[in-house]
């Protein structure tokens, strides 16, 4: 390809509102324009580097045994308020509205696509003969993010590759999500992509078990913990700490006892005043989760993640205000405590694993100005379920007792275990050996085709620009032509490259040296080719690769096998 | 690929709303499924059927020099705002619209990108040196039928393959044109789908000239008039026939003349009470358009072509009501006619080319029960253009003389010269030799993918189902197994053609051989081979092509050979 006949339109500088590399090599080096906000059109670099990443994503697909298909964006409001999440997921879907007229039904843009597959398997497949099936597509998707930012990284409009599999057992369905969970690991790695694996929560989807492909990167949606070595690694959702041991009281705790505390409203107050460390406290929060009001438990030293009560199944939650909380329990935030009765002003009380079993706490009284002392949260405290609440910090140690890193980190892929809650909404069933009918188990598997480019981009670039691995970049080899006496040998050169089943660019514009070597490093291909008079003279082309320094003078009969072996390295 | 581990989903009925063959096979054979109205999943075989037609398409662009893009279905109203058709394309566009959350401004769903690419040129191109170019993307487009029908042909949502080209010069676009234009006839030509290539109007997309590709077919939206030999072949809103030849009079015509016409107020009462035949008369038609009345003149045995009233760039007309036409002319339908004081409650008259020069002719004296007789419409009438106004029925002769066929047509592709409306409105500009600034020469070019594929399967089936051509069959072998004992021979079969790039399906499922024989015909695969025991003890397989009555005993290692000579004949 020549670079005189292509769009490649490379800037010397980046828009301002391109906060991270990435998003700024996506506009600098011609891999994509913005139309609006997070709306991108592929220029051709761009658009050759997604097809190759796509068709790794398509081949290792396929070795899994995934079949193929190709559904609408499209999807009919009907089939949606028959699944399981339409409520919750509506607030990120486009409508796709008839300009001033009726149309037949409403219709959504899909963000992914669930109840359709559900609704093709229900309508296709009906015996056990025919299962296991894994369906899967690589498709543009659309979702209404309140803001999208970083490029492809928060995008409105994106490529995915979502998969769905279906199985007669639980069993059955296991063996689909690992063959999903390796596929995702060779797909990251042909690509170039590292990630970490991390136990996932399921979120609005409703699975039952999830992993998530992330990539560290310091704007990340979420956070990640996990050790140095990847023994442990989890969304911060799920992330838990290795609880530090302690020695139970050997004589049993007396009953609890109100003390005054007048003007002490928190965890650092009582210590403070006296002398009750926050590792003996027991602190307690109350959130309005729809419409009720719920209690959360931590120890005093612990903080309430939000992320975590995201997890609870919720469809909407927020701290209740000092007055929702006077008028339910008669005391203000900082005397409040889960001793006594609270109900029913509090529907329903979780507390942290860490406090599980803990004795001789003290806690707030529900009374302005007063705690009790000689707290057992298990036997004073009506606890409807300990979870995992609380934050995990940076540097704690890990369940195997390593220190934890929490860094943000973006998903590029996901695997979920969904179990039967969508085929039992949409009637996806199957007839056993005796005739009986029952759900589909079924699983589910997103990878953000888009998004990982650029993860790419954001993994593999330096000052002067993107360093593609071999694996996605729009061409292997980049000619640069710098005397244009050399035009034809440089053509030559080219369409031997070329022929050798190297993809390569020609960069053939009337342009100075030094703009061709800038914008050459900026669009980062693998392995460069200069043939210019000097190098010529001496009887060859000069080669190198993109991370090297310098440059090789390679008599032109082996400048194939030179581009080769660099790009068996890159 | 196994049968048994895809989803080929055959039926033996396909729903009662597919009207057409194409449309029923489409179902029927597992090509795709319906989701909603005009909204398709693509199931494995259609899948691939479309991947092979998208690469022919995309090879032919490639070979033509055009650039490969890919632009978002979201595009902003703020762009097309500024382009010049959006009140025209509103009426089809999807708005996407957020769920009860103001977004950055309005959002549509593309149902073409010339807004889009004119932007995106503007700002990436700026000099004569980076010209021309032509940008293409092969994308899924959305249009928000009023009625959605026939399956893929009439579809809210279809791939189509856009192109757009920009030039320095008329000259220049012509060949940007010219090249597009070729590379339709092969990409037809390679998918085997045989098209009439009719001049058509530029319609909404104002360009200044186009071609349609259309293929015949009962269901088609529009018209074309063309004859046998393909000598001529025109849209029905561009077609002319021959005028018939007439003699001029020899004698000047008097001046015109009211005559008293009592209830006459039609062309066969004036004939029959009067004896002046239909081609003696004027028929007059008022119609309001965009709130204005005008005037449109056919000759008496002619009718007016409302698709050619469409061509005149009215954003909205329609016939006006009596009640209107005689508060304007004092007369009602019937006896209305051109001649004497109509402005200003006529803004325009239009005559159809046919009465150009019509001399003695009678027409409505624009007062009930009158009409006028000597009128020469030159000298009479101010007409102030003479337009193809009327139908152009089956049966009459071209301009080049031979009979004309009206029939009913899909259009598959369609290019278009649109000179420089779209650039000047998006300011598209570029920079000549002498620096000076101009807008570029446009043209646009689309071809409608998923209709193609459908029109397809409407020319190449029978009775019993499709019939690939082998450029687009999702396989091009079908290996049989009928008897199970064989299974292991017919996955060698299959391995060894699949290995020779032949691609192949293996039936084996557990079916009986009528069921198989039965779907092999229905999905139509080019190529079928039968391996049961019987042949297999005469030492060989069965081998015929779809077409083909009989099939052929050919010795295993014969097998390869065989297939591929039928291939190349399918």
């Amino acid at each position: 390809m020549r670079w005189s006949q292509t769009l490649i339109p490379t800037l010397r500088e980046a828009p301002a509102d391109a906060e991270i590399a990435s998003h700024r090599l996506l506009l600098r080096a011609g891999i994509a324009r913005r139309l609006a906000g997070g709306v991108y059109t592929f220029l051709p670099l761009g658009l050759r580097s997604l097809r190759k990443l796509e068709r790794i994503v398509r081949e290792e697909m396929d070795a899994a045994g995934a079949i193929e298909v190709l559904m609408p964006a499209l999807q009919p409001g009907e089939l949606w308020r028959k699944g399981p999440r339409f409520d919750a997921a509506r607030a990120v879907m486009f409508r796709a509205s008839s300009a001033g007229r009726k149309a037949d039904g409403d219709m959504f843009l899909g963000p992914t696509h669930e109840e359709v597959v559900t609704d093709l398997m229900a309508g296709t497949v009906n015996s056990y003969r025919q299962l296991p099936r894994t369906l899967y597509q690589i498709q543009t998707k659309f979702r209404d993010e309140i803001r999208p930012r970083f490029g492809l990284m928060r995008a409105r409009e994106f490529v995915m590759k979502d998969a769905y599999s279906f199985d007669v057992s639980e069993t059955s369905a296991d063996a689909s999500y690992r063959a999903m969970y390796e596929a995702y690991r060779r797909i990251f790695a042909r690509a170039g992509l590292t990630t970490m694996i991390v136990e996932a929560d399921t979120g609005v989807m409703g699975g039952s078990f999830s992993h998530e492909f992330a990539v560290p990167c310091e704007i990340g949606e979420s956070e990640i913990a996990f050790t140095d070595d990847g023994s442990y690694a989890a969304t911060i959702e799920k992330a838990v700490a290795r609880p530090e041991p302690r020695t139970r009281p050997s004589a049993p705790t007396p009953a609890p006892e109100k003390f005054p505390t007048p003007g002490v409203t928190t965890i650092e107050d009582l210590d403070r005043s006296h002398g009750v460390a926050a590792r003996d406290q027991i602190k307690t929060l109350v959130y309005l989760c729809e419409s009720k009001l719920v209690m959360f438990l931590v120890r005093g030293d612990h903080q309430l993640s939000e992320a975590k009560v995201g997890t609870l199944g919720f469809a909407e939650f927020r701290p209740a205000t000092p007055e929702e909380i006077f008028a339910a329990l008669g005391a203000h935030p900082g005397s409040l405590g889960g001793v006594g009765k609270v109900r029913p002003a509090i529907s329903r009380i979780y507390a942290d694993s860490d406090l599980r079993d803990e004795c001789d706490m003290v806690t707030g009284a529900n009374e302005d100005g007063f705690h009790l002392r000689h707290v057992d949260i298990g036997r004073d405290i009506a606890v409807d379920e300990y979870r995992t609440l609380r934050e995990i910090r940076d540097g704690e140690p890990s369940p195997d007792g390593k220190p934890l890193r929490v860094r943000r980190a973006i998903e590029v892929g996901h695997v979920f275990k969904l179990g039967t809650k969508y085929s039992e909404a949409l009637g996806a069933e199957f007839l056993d050996e005796n005739g009986k009918s029952h759900p589909m188990f079924m699983g589910c598997y997103g990878i953000g085709v888009t998004r990982s480019l650029q993860a790419i981009i954001e993994q593999h670039h330096d000052d002067d620009g993107i360093i593609w691995p071999a694996a996605v970049a729009p061409f292997h080899a980049l000619v640069t032509l710098i005397d244009s006496s050399l035009a034809g040998q440089a053509k030559q050169l080219h369409d031997r490259l070329e022929a050798a089943g190297i993809d390569t660019l020609l960069d053939d514009r009337p342009e100075r040296p030094g703009v061709k070597f800038k914008d050459a490093d900026l669009i980062g291909i693998p392995v460069r080719i200069t043939v210019g008079e000097k190098s010529w003279k001496a009887g060859g082309v000069e080669i190198k690769a993109r991370t090297a320094k310098e440059k090789s003078l390679v008599p032109i009969d082996r400048a194939l096998d030179a581009v080769k072996a660099l790009l068996a390295m890159a």
